[in-house]
């Protein structure tokens, strides 16, 4: 690369952290956008965020740390959001600089709660930002592994390869290695989705189902996430990828998933207020399930592990009937 | 059932004695043939299998316990074979009794080392059965599990739809949901490719790779697997369905499979033999392994996990180099 690319990351936690050490193996300069002033000067002293990854040490002179989101944007070509879907509209408010020609990444993962829209598509409707500016950065990967420098694979995807390929460039490094892609809806749909399934094999784990069922939940999901997503955007696609398998498993599999977390206490007998009160946060998985739900009132594409999850968590009903139910339908 | 079918279960292992529970469930008999007779004699005295599986209570009046091969092939129609491949040609030189007109269902998960076959094709070419006789039991299934009644899913194929369905009806239960399918030759080679898979993600272990790099070589894994049995039996099948994708995860994320652990001591830098000596038995995937490479010269299919381990388990290759070779292919 002659003329370096210009990016700016946007978000304080710990998936913001990590895109920000990979940018700082390739570029002299990266903008850092969060809202937490104490973190933004803990930084500046210490090198490292105070609240994720902290183990993450930065050389600071590459940084360009803001609380001033439009700062960040005036600066960068290309601007990766990493902020939890939930605040993603209170953040864009704040937003006075137009985002006319910049290129746009959402390593996001989630439903705008507002639109019911993925990421993408939300900054295509509410900001007239055309599909060629706009790509994702997925997975499968754990923030804490890329920390301690685990080798990770990243799908980057773009309408336009050569976007693409440019954010590939700037992410892989000795731990990470990047592939593009052109599928940018199905791949956000697959980051989404896999919340949900995660949120089930976490039911069915505090039900006290073990990892013969968890394999057959896993083998019957990712089958019912290529119908669902074969609905919603119909292409050519190997959903067996990493981008779209390896991401449901990673999470799936992982005890330190949020979302399996949040459906191990509903399984457990939790009620979903109380669970979230118990962790503090929103999974990502809970929203993800009403807007995946709602949408396949449309698609009806066959989603029963969907419906589980979406009749536990909405409707009310009773996890372990819901699951005896489940699993006639699966296998 | 009006005239229940007669089954004889052929092994005295964890996979054998929760077969032999299942039929249980459904039969009021059941021929049970192991080599030990201090575990027969355990058995008959105190209801339960000494070695494996010991919380598995058994009604005694229901088994015909031998350690006659021949007496339990005599009494049954359908025969079921669940010891390891490695002890299959030395059982089956004790037979007298004429495998004419009966069912041979293997429950074994690999290959026999003297033919490099696997069960099914084995039986088809060393004593002419033919393949509406043959059929395949598969999990994804932890016989642990099985014992302590969770629920589980198997996929039984067999080319006469009738006989794979007899079999299903006899296996279930509260705890057992069986389906179908006429795949004997793609369900079985799964079986067998799946301990691969699992020794290469216990090398990958070994040698410190994480979580991420874990799913992205499941990913590839089943891609992999697909084209493979594609090579070997091409036909219509859904390489996501439980008896392929379930049975990969289920003994890849394990950390109870033998496979696995095998290669997770070769990945810590054990050499092969010092693995083995420390494991006191030999890891199915071991001898997989050769037998999928060698067929594989002829097949060619890219398998570039099978040719890493291959590499490292028969050619004496350093396995953090092999690996780092395999990382470029994976994707």
């Amino acid at each position: 690369m002659t003329t370096k690319p210009k990016f700016a990351v946007i978000g304080g936690g710990s998936w913001a952290t990590a895109i920000t050490k990979m940018l700082c193996v390739n570029l002299n300069e990266v903008a850092w956008y969060m809202r937490n002033e104490d973190a933004v000067n803990h930084i500046k002293t210490y090198k490292h965020n105070p609240n994720y990854l902290t183990g993450v040490q930065f050389d600071t002179t590459k940084l360009r740390l803001t609380t001033n989101i439009n700062e960040a944007i005036a600066y960068a070509d290309y601007i990766i959001f990493a902020i939890p879907s939930a605040f993603l509209s209170n953040e864009l408010e704040k937003m006075t600089e137009s985002l006319d020609g910049k290129i746009i990444f959402s390593a996001i993962k989630g439903i705008v709660p507002e639109t019911s829209l993925i990421v993408g598509e939300h900054f295509n409707k509410t900001y007239n930002i055309p599909f060629d500016n706009i790509g994702v950065i997925t997975g499968p990967c754990h923030a804490e592994e890329v920390a301690l420098e685990r080798l990770s694979y990243l799908t980057i995807a773009c309408g336009d390869a050569k976007k693409a390929k440019i954010v590939a460039n700037c992410l892989s490094g000795h731990f990470i290695k990047a592939k593009i892609s052109d599928d940018i809806i199905g791949t956000e749909y697959a980051a989404m989705l896999k919340n949900i399934y995660a949120i089930a094999a976490g039911i069915a784990h505090g039900l006290g189902y073990g990892d013969n069922f968890q394999s057959v939940l896993m083998s019957n999901g990712i089958r019912e996430m290529k119908k669902f997503i074969k609905k919603v955007h119909k292409m050519k696609r190997n959903i067996n990828d990493s981008a779209y398998l390896g991401d449901l498993l990673v999470t799936g599999y992982s005890v330190f998933s949020r979302n399996r977390m949040f459906g191990n206490m509903i399984g457990k007998g939790y009620t979903v207020k109380s669970a979230q009160m118990e962790m503090s946060m929103v999974a990502e998985g809970y929203y993800a399930t009403k807007s995946a739900w709602k949408l396949n009132q449309n698609y009806k594409a066959k989603t029963p592990i969907i419906n589980a999850v979406y009749e536990i968590l909405y409707e009310g009903k009773n996890a372990k009937k819901v699951f005896e139910k489940l699993t006639d339908k699966l296998d």
